[in-house]
């Protein structure tokens, strides 16, 4: 992304926050509330990537290349309300995977005088989507359209959350059965593609006039398939990324995931090797860990993911190129570019 | 409330369970997390008083006297919508107080094999509201107008929960510095008086077609002074109710919690009695409870409560007398004659 499309994104922020707390501040009954939630916004919205956020941006720049400012201002609007959604979702993750750190600081939860009343916080941060909605978008024809979108986004988000959560069981218990392919993709497309790929550009779309069913389906297909793909990516850097550059050390393996490395080497591996992975898959000591990576190293999985990255971009180029969809092309090979290059 | 009224009410849930969960359960990807749902709705929404739900129904009856039997279905699915919005937060509160019972079974996240899952499932019945509004009343002139009172009353009841999730201190410490009934009052409002009181009769008003913003503005006068009233009796009967007859014995006194019966306490104690309650509020001891109870026989609050009740009720009236709004009076003393009557 241009660093001005984000320099100008992250500057809007602050309007944000005032919006949303200035009436409540002022009011005498609700000012202890509203003070409690502007540490919210400020402690957990800002602080991410912003991909998802800019994506918004940049697509509407893409489908209105003469857009005004005022509707830019709107697309940032939108794109600070995917943001506060991903922070709605991770302040709950955190607490229902009793996570400690989350974008290099305590999560929300961990901090003193928090603890449970982060589920009421990440409540307020999803009402806060709602609450920006009807101050900026009300009045314009695409105001129901993207109120349903981020609505139907969260159900969606939801069932993706119920299926991780219900597919490993703790650390310690290992149980493969469910480790599938499959079950893999249903996850992937339901907890994060949605959310990630397809609400960006369709809140786009819709600001830009493109509501038909079809341009919808067309740009879903093509962006699930591209959230599928930077899932596996992020799978594999957890194991295989440079944790200087990834940022953060990976941790799948010992935390029982149902990620695409595993789920890959079950599909490959002798009933011997599974064996061995049941046997220190989902273990906290450095001795199960490094047996799991040379299982992983065994079945060539840097190989196979490697194969897999050309091949999956292949076929996303081929859908990009026959599609019907109203949406340029460029919305989604911008898109695609900037993911399959990362290192982090 | 009429017998049948609540037979008809119930008779619908089944098909909201259907309707809320055939698709999901179709499809290969989302079958597991839909079965998992379906027991959430189940456990969850259709064992309280109903009380919230019905008198979406009842309040429209009086609102069109000739409604067709198609709108009397939408009025108890909007009926339904209220009851999850509640089950939706109850399920939230539970695991934020640390609660082990709510309607006489055990709290869904006490459940084996749940636990913090609970907190995506209380999601789930948010966004099951939304999935009903689509369905049942998407096309219809008030869709709009009801969709943005559930977004609206979820961040009012939010703002609520947090001013009281922050004014008592865990048990065992006490603080009574916030147990002021400028703060009680604030808590009632917000987190209970909305989504209980305004919301059922909010969403009869918008289906019988009446949208403009004084008669809302009168009616949330009245129903928000009828929701006060309705918490500081809950409190009354949770010391001095009968058990029998509540259904539940009362723990307000060893939960520290911030009720009518301690704020007015406070307010008419001497220094001594301060003090004495200082020591004996908020802890688990039979002894410490009933030195809570002799000061407040030494205060009278048995007779503050019954005038309060009888000069609550009296300005009630008044008002609704005096009420310009389009909404006949017979929805609010119907209402009225309900609470002001109640044991339980």
């Amino acid at each position: 992304m241009a660093k001005s499309e984000l320099a100008e994104f992250d500057a809007v922020f602050s309007e944000i926050v005032e919006e949303l707390t200035k009436s409540g501040l002022k009011l005498s009954e609700t000012k202890d509330a509203y003070t409690w939630f502007k540490e919210v916004l400020v402690y957990n919205v800002p602080h991410g990537k912003k991909y998802r956020g800019v994506s918004v941006v940049s697509s509407y720049r893409r489908l209105a290349p003469n857009a005004k400012e005022e509707d830019l201002h709107i697309a940032r609007i939108l794109g600070w309300c995917v943001e506060m959604f991903q922070a709605f979702f991770l302040i709950a993750d955190d607490i229902m995977d009793v996570s400690t750190i989350r974008r290099g600081q305590p999560c929300w939860y961990k901090k003193e005088n928090v603890g449970f009343i982060a589920i009421n916080d990440s409540f307020f941060l999803e009402c806060a989507i709602y609450s920006l909605l009807r101050r900026y978008v009300k009045g314009k024809p695409y105001y129901m359209e993207v109120t349903e979108l981020f609505l139907q986004t969260t159900l969606q988000t939801v069932v993706g959350q119920n299926l991780d959560l219900t597919t490993g069981p703790p650390q310690g218990k290992v149980d493969f059965t469910k480790f599938t392919m499959e079950r893999y993709s249903a996850i992937v497309k339901w907890k994060t593609a949605f959310y990630s790929f397809y609400l960006p550009v369709a809140l786009a779309m819709h600001m830009a006039g493109i509501s038909d069913e079809e341009s919808h389906v067309e740009a879903k297909r093509i962006l699930l398939q591209m959230g599928h793909f930077y899932q596996v990516q992020d799978d594999y850097l957890d194991s295989y990324g440079d944790p200087e550059v990834v940022g953060k050390i990976g941790s799948d393996i010992e935390d029982n995931k149902c990620g695409w490395l595993v789920v890959t080497a079950l599909e490959l591996a002798t009933e011997e090797q599974r064996e061995q992975l049941k046997s220190c898959y989902g273990r906290p000591g450095e001795d199960d860990i490094n047996k799991v990576k040379a299982i992983y190293k065994d079945l060539n999985l840097e190989k196979v993911y490697k194969d897999y990255e050309e091949s999956s971009y292949q076929d996303l180029i081929k859908l990009i190129n026959k599609t019907n969809c109203k949406v340029s092309p460029e919305v989604f090979t911008d898109f695609a570019d900037k993911i399959y290059k990362r290192k982090k």
